[in-house]
């Protein structure tokens, strides 16, 4: 699993993100990790008002993918989280390696995250996706 | 693409979301179509004070996953909508076939999705992961 750091560059999380499959993007902050869906990935590359109304994308100057991925070059992941509502105060997205399936989901439901790091001992030993849960839930 | 209804049971829709892979959970409702977050589907599973303190999970008396599949059985989808604090009034999941990366992106990011449906002259063509359309945008 990639883990990214607040200093690197928000197109090659985007780059790491789209080729992991993975929902989100795992990042490290301080002995921590912040997990940001991907759907908030994208926030960060439109205008206010395209949130605020995403009817008026159609009619934002350049509505294309280059205009979006020109807006990306040169953003760090610690402008990702600054521009995000939620902040770096996300609740915690790690449980560690003796979670039971209801914490598993807890973490994700409470943080709205599709995803949560499973830490043992200091040591990041995996992920866990909401979709795999959901499947081993109703296996 | 697998498509739920309101009528449909709760664990057979989270059969269904775990193996497709997909993110979250298509709903349709009328002429049009919801989506549901996994990581959201997971919540109408945990009682409110789990969710209000994660923490807590680990106290649940009997923290087990059967117990968590117990909670589903027999609820509907109409259920799940009903549990979810943004009910089924959340923003649209649908775009048509013509719709820019940009429209895309500003739907997931304003609804907080993990996909959304195409659907071109009434028919649902498909749909597209907020990954699916990171690697798009960062080729």
């Amino acid at each position: 699993m990639d883990v990214v750091g607040l200093t690197d560059d928000v197109t090659t999380a985007m780059r790491l993100a789209g080729s992991s499959g993975l929902p989100g993007l795992v990042v490290a902050v301080g002995d921590s990790f912040v997990v940001v869906p991907a759907s908030q990935v994208l926030r960060v590359a439109l205008p206010r008002y395209v949130l605020d109304d995403p009817a008026l994308a159609r009619v934002w100057d350049e509505a294309s993918a280059d205009r979006l991925a020109e807006r990306l070059t040169g953003l760090r992941i610690a402008d990702l989280l600054g521009a995000l509502e939620t902040g770096t105060d996300v609740p915690g997205a790690v449980v560690d390696g003796d979670a039971t399936a209801v914490e598993v989901a807890a973490v994700m439901a409470a943080a709205h995250i599709p995803l949560v790091v499973v830490v043992d001992d200091g040591v990041l030993v995996g992920a866990v996706t909401a979709s795999s849960l959901i499947a081993y839930l109703s296996r």
